[in-house]
C-alpha cells in the first residue's frame, strides 16, 4: 500500500473547523464534502455548535468516539499545533492542513512548520500542508477542498490526475477542464509542501489504476532526485506526465552568457531534467489539457512520427503541415499503392499528403472513411486527422459518418484517428468513448498530438541504460585546481585530453620548452590570482622560434604585475600551438537542485550569440552524449561540413562522457568546471583551456 | 464608390441556377439568402420551375422584367459563358460565379476563365470567383454562399471582416468565430480570383464603415503591390490586419541554403512584407480571433509594450510573464508611488508585478478594482491584466465587480485592461460591450495582446518615409556582370565601397600590381565560365611578397584549366588582403511576386548554421537598414563585443542602403546579387566579393 494512500482514501474524516456558514472556508470545505457524496463518515467539529451542515457535531475530535482516519484542519494558525496532537492522539492516518500562515509568511511560521512536520513524522502520519488547498478523489467521491472553482463545476469522474504545488493553478486548471467536459480520477494541491510534495504524488498516481494521465505543476523543487525517480516510475508504468514549471524565460533574461553556469540556468535545467525522465512540459495549461486529452482518449501514444492528413481544404490541410514541422512530425509521401487505394475512392483527388478531397467527396458515399480506411491501411502513419469542417454541429447528418469512423478505429485500435472539425459536446463525447478525439481548431490538434509523439519519444529514450538516473552524492576531494595547469592536470588525470605543457619559471626554461615542443607554441600567465587570463593580456599565441618566447615570458610576467599587483605567479604555461579542428565547449555545471549538469555546446562567439548548447543530467552514457552533440546546430561543422573533413566524433563523445564521470564523481565539492575550448581534430580532441570552480 | 461595392449592396439580385431542393447547392444559396433576411429582390433563375422556394421564377435572366444588379451563377460550367452574357445584357454591374472548374481543373478551364473575365472587363463589370464559395454582407442581409457553415450558425453582426481565397478557410474561421460569439461586418471568399482578389478586398474593408479589424487568408498572390498596397491602407486608416498565408515552413525545409535567394524562401518574403505593411500573420486560426476580438473589443491597440498583472496566484501571474516575454511584452517594476497605492489597499500583498494579491483580496471590498486603479493610475502600462479565476462562471456574485470594472474602464478609456478568467457568455459579454476583453486560458490572452501590441508598433513605424513602398518596376540596363571584377565594377560605380583591384593578364604585371598596392595581397582567379571560385581553388590568400604572386598567378591559372577545361580566363585578379573587420554578408533577391528584396546577415558559418539573416523590400531608407542590422544577432559583434571596437555601423548602412537602390533600379534584369563578404571596419566596409546573376 503506497504511503499516500490514507490520504486519498479515509473511511473516516474529521473536519476541524466545520462552519455552518456554506460560504465561509470552514463551510464550503464541508458543504463540498457532502455535495460531492462521500461514501465514509465525517466528523464536523465546531467548537460552538451542535449540529452543522445538517451533522451531528463534535466540540473537539477527542469527543468523538468511533476510529478516524484522517483529520481535515482549517482553523486559524494559532490552534493548529493543539488540532494536530488532538487529531494524532486520536490515532489519524493523514492530516491535510489548508490553514495558511506558516512558511509562506515569515520565519517564525517556517519554525512552527518544522514542528508541524516533526511531530507528524514522529508519528508516522503523513500530512498534506499546510496552505493547502486539499484534495479531491473521484474513487471514493471524497473532496476535502475550499476552491470556489467547485461552486459552479461540478467535478466529473476521469482518467487525469492532477498533484500541483499551487492551488490557484490548481483551480485554473480544473475550471478550464471541467468547462470542456474533461474528467478526473485524483486533484491535489501540495501547498507548503511540508511533508508531501509534487513528486511524491506523482509516485502515488504512477501506481493508481484510476489514473492514466498524470499533470503537474511545480513551483520549486526541494528534493530533485525525488522528482526524477517520480518522473521515471510514471513513465516507465507507461502514464504520460505532462508538468508545468513556470519561470522559463525569467532565467534566461537576466543569465549573463559568458559561463556555463549561466548558460544552464536552473530553469533550462528543468527542461532537461523533465525530458531525460520522459515527461513533457507545456507552455500553457490549454496546451496541457489538449495533451491530456488526447492522451486519455486514445489511450497509446503514437508509436512513430508520421502523420496522414485528410481534408477538403487545401489550405487547411497546408497549415497542418506547418504546425506538424513545428512540433516534429513528419507527413510522409503517399506510397503508390495507398494513391492507388485512394484514387479507387476518390478518382478526382490528387492523392497526396496532405490529401485534400474536394469538394466531391461528399457525392462519393462514404467517402471521407473509406479513404482515412485506405490511408491506413497503406501507410504505417501512427496519426491520422481527418479535417471535417463543421459536420460535428449537426447531429443527424454525422451520424452515419460517426458510426463509420467508430468502426474504422476498432479496425485500427493502434493508431490515433483524430477528427478536427466543429462539434455538439454531445457528438464529440461519443467519439471520445470510442477512443477519437475532436479538436475544433486544426492548429491545437496537431500540436496536441505533437506533444504525445514527444512523449513516445522520450519513454522509448528511457530504455537507454542510466537515462535518468540521478548522480550518486559523491564528495571525493580535489586537489589543487586553482590554475589552468592545475585543472588539466587533474582532468588529464581523470582521462580527459590534453596537449603536453610545462609551466616555466624563467625566459630560458619557456625557451627550452618550447623548443623541445616544437614550434609554434602558446605562452599563457601561470597565476591562482588571474583566473581570466585574456582580460589582462595574459595570453599569448602563435609564437614562432626561441626568442619569440623569451620576449613572451617577460611580457607575461610584466603584464601580470601590472594588471593584479601582488598577485601570486606560478610562471608560464608553454603548449604547442594548435592549428585548425573545430571549437566547441563543455562544462559542468552543479545545479542546487538536480545535481551535476554537463554542457556542450558551440566554440567561438555562436555560443553566446545563438546560445548553441544543450545539457544533460551527468553522467551521460555514449548514446546520450551523441545526443547532446546532435542538438548542438554548430556540431554540422564536425561533419563534412562544405566539403571539409570528418571530425573525430568518438573523441568528442569520449571527452563529453569522461568529464560528465568527473562531475559526478566529485558532485559534492564542485561548483562548475568550463573547458573552452576543446578542439576537435580530424583525429582526436584536445582541451586547451580548463577553470575548475570549488564551492 | 468604391468599385467592389456593387458586389455587397446589390438592390436586386438574380440567382442563376436557384434550386426548389434546399440541400442542393443551388437551393441552398437561395435558402440562406431568404433566411439571411435580404432586403433587396431576388429573381430565381431556373430552367423548369415557375415557383422556387416560394419565389416567383424566371426560365431566363432576360425574361426579368426589372432592373438587375447583380447576378449570381450557380449553374454547370458549361453554361456559365451565356450567364454572363446574359446577365451583362440586363445590366448587371457584379456577378459571383460560383461554379467550379475553371482553372483550378486544367489548361482548357484556363482558357475559358480568362474569356469570362475579358467579357467583364469589356462591359466593366467585375465579377467574383469562379469557384467562389460566395460573400456575407452583415449590413443589407445580403448573402449569397451555398456554405454549409450557415445550417447550424446563422451569422452574428459585428465589426470582423473576413476576405479569404479559400472557400474551406473561412468557412472554418466562421465557425469557430461564430461559435465563440464574435460578429462580422462582410464575409467574402475570393476563389480563384480572376477578376477580385483579396487584396482588393482589403482595400474596400480599408473604407468599410462597419469593418474595425480585417481577417484575412492568402494561398497565392497574383500581384504583391496590390497587396501592399491594400495593407498600408488599411493599416493607416486605423484597421488592424489579421492575414494568414499557409505554407511557412515548406520552403524552409526545401531551401538551400548556400544562396541569397533560396535564403529568402517565398514565404520569408511574405512575412516580411506583411511587416512592412503593418500587417500581422497569426499563426493559427484561433489566435486570429483571438487577436481580431481584443481589436474589436478593446477599441485601440495598445501604445506600448508595458503590461501590468494582477493575480491571485503568483503561479499563473509567473506563467503570464513567461508568455509577455514570448510576445514582445515588458513587465516594468512598480514605481514607488504604485507600490504606495497598492499597498494603501492590500497592506499585506508584496507590490511587484506580476502583482499577487493572496486570497486574503477577498477579504477586502472592492479590493481588485481598486488595486487595478492604483496600477492604472501610478503605471504608464498600456494593457492590465487581471487574473480572476473562475469569478465570471457566478454572474451574481460577480456582479459588482463588473460593474466596478466598467467604471475604471470608463476612466482609462485607452489603456487595455483584460479579464483573465473563466466566465459565462453573458458576463463576458456584457464586459465586451463596455471594451473590456475576456479570456479563460492566461497564455491565449497575453498572445493576443502581444499580436496587438505588434500591429500599433508595425502601423507606427508607417510614419517612417519610404516604408512599405512598393519599387517601380525599372528595367535599366547592366553592363557586363559576368566575373567578379566585371560585377564589383559596376556595384563600384553605383556607390558600394571597393578595394582597389585589378585583373592582370601576366605573372608580372600580377606581380607588380600587388607591389603597387602593398602586401599582402590576394589573387583570384577571373572568368566568366568560373562562378565560384573557391570551389576549383581559385582564390589564394595572403600572398606576401611579388615572387609568390607570380607563383600564385601561374598556379591559379593552372588550376582554372584543368577544373573548367576550355573555360574563358581573363587573368587573375588582385587586390590588397584585408585583415580584421567583422564579416557580414549582404543582398539582393529577386521575388517573383514582390519585387526586389534586401537581405543582410551574419557572415561566416553562422549565416547557414543559424539562419541569421533578415529581409526589407527594396529600397530601404537608413532608419528600416538599421532595423535589419538590429535584427541580425551577429550584429552585436559590431558593437565592442567583448571589450573590442565599435565598428563602422553607419558605412554598413550606407552600403545596405545603396545595394537597395541599385537593386531598385535594375528591377527588371535582375534575378540576384550576392556580396559575401562585406566586411565592416573601423572605419568604412568593404565588398569583398560579389556575384550578380542576371534573369
Amino acid at each position: 500500500m503506497h504511503t499516500l494512500h490514507s490520504l486519498f482514501f479515509p473511511e473516516s474524516v474529521a473536519l476541524i473547523g466545520a462552519s455552518s456558514d456554506p460560504e465561509r472556508i470552514g463551510g464550503r470545505v464541508l458543504r463540498f464534502m457532502i455535495e460531492g457524496g462521500y461514501k465514509g463518515t465525517i466528523y464536523p467539529i465546531n467548537k460552538g455548535e451542535a449540529v452543522v451542515q445538517g451533522l451531528k457535531a463534535y466540540k473537539n475530535i477527542t469527543e468523538v468516539e468511533g476510529q478516524i482516519d484522517q483529520a481535515v484542519i482549517i482553523i486559524p494558525a494559532a490552534g493548529v499545533e493543539t488540532a494536530l496532537r488532538e487529531s494524532i492522539s486520536k490515532g489519524v492516518k493523514s492530516v491535510q492542513i489548508l490553514t495558511a500562515g506558516f512558511a509562506e509568511i515569515d520565519e517564525a511560521g517556517k519554525v512552527q512548520q518544522q514542528k508541524l512536520v516533526d511531530i507528524c513524522r514522529e508519528h508516522n502520519v503523513r500530512m498534506l500542508g499546510p496552505n493547502a488547498l486539499g484534495l479531491l478523489n473521484l474513487s471514493n467521491q471524497f473532496s476535502a477542498t475550499f476552491s470556489t472553482a467547485l461552486n459552479g463545476l461540478r467535478p466529473v469522474k476521469g482518467h487525469i490526475a492532477l498533484a500541483t504545488q499551487s492551488g490557484a493553478f490548481g483551480s485554473a486548471t480544473y475550471g478550464m477542464a471541467s468547462l470542456r467536459g474533461l474528467g478526473f480520477s485524483k486533484i491535489i494541491a501540495t501547498g507548503n509542501e511540508a511533508d508531501v510534495d509534487v513528486a511524491e504524488c506523482i509516485d502515488y498516481l504512477a501506481e493508481d489504476p484510476e489514473t492514466k494521465v498524470i499533470c503537474a505543476a511545480v513551483e520549486s523543487c526541494k528534493d530533485g532526485n525525488r522528482l526524477r525517480l517520480a518522473l521515471l516510475k510514471a513513465a516507465r508504468a507507461g502514464k504520460p506526465v505532462l508538468i508545468m514549471k513556470a519561470g522559463r524565460t525569467e532565467v534566461g533574461a537576466t543569465a549573463a552568457a559568458t559561463h556555463t553556469g549561466s548558460l544552464a540556468g536552473n530553469d533550462t535545467v528543468y527542461d532537461t531534467v523533465f525530458a531525460e525522465c520522459g515527461a513533457f512540459r507545456p507552455q500553457s495549461i490549454e496546451e496541457m489539457l489538449d495533451i491530456a486529452y488526447v492522451c486519455v482518449v486514445a489511450g497509446a501514444l503514437p508509436s512513430n512520427s508520421d502523420v496522414a492528413i485528410l481534408t477538403g481544404s487545401g489550405g487547411i490541410g497546408i497549415l497542418m503541415a506547418d504546425h506538424a514541422s513545428d512540433h516534429g512530425l513528419a507527413l510522409p509521401p503517399l506510397s503508390a499503392q495507398a494513391c492507388a487505394a485512394v484514387n479507387e475512392v476518390l478518382p478526382f483527388a490528387v492523392a497526396a499528403n496532405p490529401l485534400d478531397t474536394t469538394a466531391q467527396v461528399t457525392s462519393v458515399p462514404g467517402g471521407v472513411t473509406r479513404t482515412l480506411d485506405a490511408l491506413l491501411t497503406h501507410s504505417s502513419c501512427a496519426t491520422v486527422f481527418a479535417y471535417l469542417a463543421h459536420v460535428g454541429l449537426s447531429p443527424t447528418r454525422f451520424q452515419s459518418t460517426s458510426d463509420e469512423m467508430i468502426a474504422l478505429k476498432a479496425r485500427f485500435p493502434d493508431r490515433s484517428l483524430v477528427m478536427v472539425m466543429l462539434a455538439t459536446k454531445e457528438v464529440a463525447a461519443v467519439l471520445d468513448t470510442h477512443g477519437i478525439p475532436t479538436f475544433a481548431d486544426p492548429s491545437r490538434a496537431v500540436l496536441a498530438l505533437g506533444g504525445a509523439y514527444q512523449l513516445a519519444l522520450r519513454r522509448e529514450k528511457l530504455a537507454t541504460p542510466g537515462t535518468g538516473k540521478p548522480a550518486a552524492k559523491s564528495a571525493s576531494p580535489l586537489g589543487d585546481v586553482s590554475t589552468e595547469a592545475a585543472a588539466k592536470k587533474v582532468l588529464a588525470d581523470a582521462g580527459l585530453p590534453m596537449l603536453p605543457e610545462r609551466v616555466c619559471d624563467s625566459a630560458e626554461s619557456a625557451a627550452a620548452t618550447a623548443t623541445s615542443f616544437g614550434f609554434p607554441v602558446v605562452a599563457k600567465i601561470s597565476s591562482p590570482d588571474i583566473p581570466h587570463k585574456t582580460e589582462v593580456g595574459g595570453v599569448m599565441l602563435n609564437l614562432q622560434d626561441a626568442e619569440a618566447v623569451r620576449l613572451a615570458y617577460d611580457e607575461l610576467i610584466r603584464r601580470a604585475k601590472a594588471a593584479v599587483p601582488g598577485a601570486r605567479i606560478d610562471g608560464v604555461l608553454v603548449t604547442p600551438m594548435v592549428k585548425g579542428g573545430v571549437e566547441t565547449i563543455m562544462g559542468i555545471h552543479m545545479d542546487p537542485t538536480f545535481g551535476p549538469m554537463v554542457m556542450f555546446g558551440s566554440g567561438g562567439t555562436a555560443v553566446e550569440l545563438f546560445k548553441d548548447v544543450a545539457f544533460a543530467s551527468a553522467p551521460v552514457s555514449e548514446a546520450r552524449a551523441r545526443e547532446l552533440i546532435d542538438a548542438v546546430k554548430s556540431s554540422q561543422l564536425l561533419r563534412q561540413w562544405r566539403g571539409g573533413p570528418q571530425y573525430d566524433e568518438q573523441a568528442l563523445v569520449d571527452a563529453i562522457c569522461k568529464l560528465s564521470e568527473f562531475g559526478e564523481a566529485h558532485a559534492g565539492v564542485l561548483e562548475s568546471i568550463d573547458v573552452n575550448p576543446l578542439v576537435v581534430r580530424e583525429k582526436g580532441a584536445v582541451c586547451l583551456d580548463a577553470v575548475i570552480t570549488l564551492r
